[in-house]
């Protein structure tokens, strides 16, 4: 095996390939700038389709990462990665094994893209489809329908984490809160065990502002992006939070909204375990 | 082991859990009506917070799935569900091994939700920010600046195909067709080879407008889904397409959005692999 210029992982799966990405790419957060390229060859369900995928891996030396139900197609893989020396991982082959002696039940062995759809994902796609029309305040009628209604200053992550809640099927709409704007009556009338405050640290919200005037071509010396008026508008939304002793108040400061998430739903937990 | 009533899987992770929960809801999808509850425990970076886990899983039979990366605490939990004899299936360690030995490296072994956040990570929060503001035509003056703009009648998945593209760092607009409003300039100006057509079966289509009037407790009766009506939308939209060869359109009939952006995704670079 010849020693490649560059570095390819090849993720192979029988449906859109998302799953091994994703394993793929948390692993590789544990060599950063390792400067290695990921190839996705999706919806791969006959030895005919994947058979060149192997055997260009082969040729330049690819990790091959695969996730294939079908047992006819995963046997085929593991043998002819084994016959021409490819570095395989089989992400899902054996977490299968293990659920169906765990369940006791027979897997159906069909690709998940082509299952019927679940109501799970109707679930998902009308969650995402609310956050997206109740993101900014724009529809503050939703508010009384949200599971969880996100609320802070001006870049605060509040569309991203609205979007990535909305993926596990939270309804979640967001307001923002400006300075000597008064809160809109429909947030006060919304159940406030599901009103979430966001607030982030002064220097790293002056430093995100300042970029994003920078990107907006923008003089760095306008109000939204000055200290003291920044300073300002936190006081503003703290005071907010303090009329509210109910809210949560979650500090977004050098998270990323993944870990924010996650916070935003234990601390929306505890808060309902402390009221039973 | 006494046998449970009901069976569980307990997701550890040192981090958020996103990608070990993914996994097990892929593999769950080959074992329907399973009835089996997953429990997320997330952040966990000590074995006094493992150790608790670890036991309660033992003592109800649950199924332990992990992504930790420290190699002490995979070392406890590998010994921890040994001495307990807990079923443990480990996501993440064999490829972070296998990809050092491929990578030549050796892993920082820090929890993801503890590095610094990459350019990459900004990009995909700046384009879920883009695809939302630029849900369903709003900001027409976006499009040129879009990698991707989707055009497609309501209800053939423009929004949740925006944001779900968009978490892969494309800027994603979209243009609803609406029956008898010619194009807003701004789309005929935008590059061409970045404009992708949705369509969808008309029985499908008049079947998700049902179901979204019942929702909204409208009569089914409504011209928006009514079954000539949404066929002469339809035509209208495929005399649109043909007016702009150029477009590629995606059938969405009968496919989860994850496919459907897979197969956008492809059909961009083959136009693109076509242009060169």
């Amino acid at each position: 095996m010849s020693k490649p210029m560059s570095k390819f992982i090849d993720v192979l799966s029988d449906s859109t390939g998302e799953t091994a990405e994703k394993v793929v790419r948390a692993a590789l957060l544990q060599f950063p700038q390792a400067g290695v390229q990921i190839r996705l060859h999706t919806r791969v369900r006959t030895k005919e389709v994947a058979r060149p995928v192997l055997e260009r891996a082969a040729k330049e030396g690819a990790l091959l990462v695969f996730t294939v139900v079908s047992p006819e197609l995963r046997e085929f893989i593991h043998s002819a990665t084994a016959e021409l020396r490819i570095e395989a991982i089989d992400v899902i082959g054996s977490l299968i094994g293990k659920l169906g002696t765990f369940l006791d039940r027979e897997p159906i062995n069909l690709p998940s893209a082509m299952l019927p759809l679940s109501d799970e994902y109707f679930r998902r796609i009308e969650a995402v489809e609310f956050a997206v029309k109740s993101d900014d305040g724009k529809e503050p009628r939703n508010f009384r329908k949200a599971d969880i209604i996100l609320v802070g200053v001006s870049r605060t992550s509040k569309t991203p984490l609205s979007t990535l809640l909305a993926q596990r099927g939270l309804k979640v709409a967001n307001l923002p809160l400006v300075l000597g704007v008064p809160l809109p009556h429909e947030i006060e009338e919304a159940p406030s065990d599901r009103i979430v405050g966001l607030t982030i640290g002064l220097d790293q919200l002056c430093e995100i502002r300042q970029a994003r005037l920078r990107q907006l071509g923008m003089p760095p010396e306008t109000n939204y992006a000055m200290r003291e008026h920044v300073r300002t508008e936190l006081d503003f939304a703290h005071n907010i939070f303090r009329a509210h002793p109910e809210w949560p108040v979650v500090d977004v400061t050098g998270r990323a909204i993944e870990e924010t998430a996650v916070i935003i739903l234990e601390s929306i937990h505890e808060r309902n375990r402390a009221a039973h």
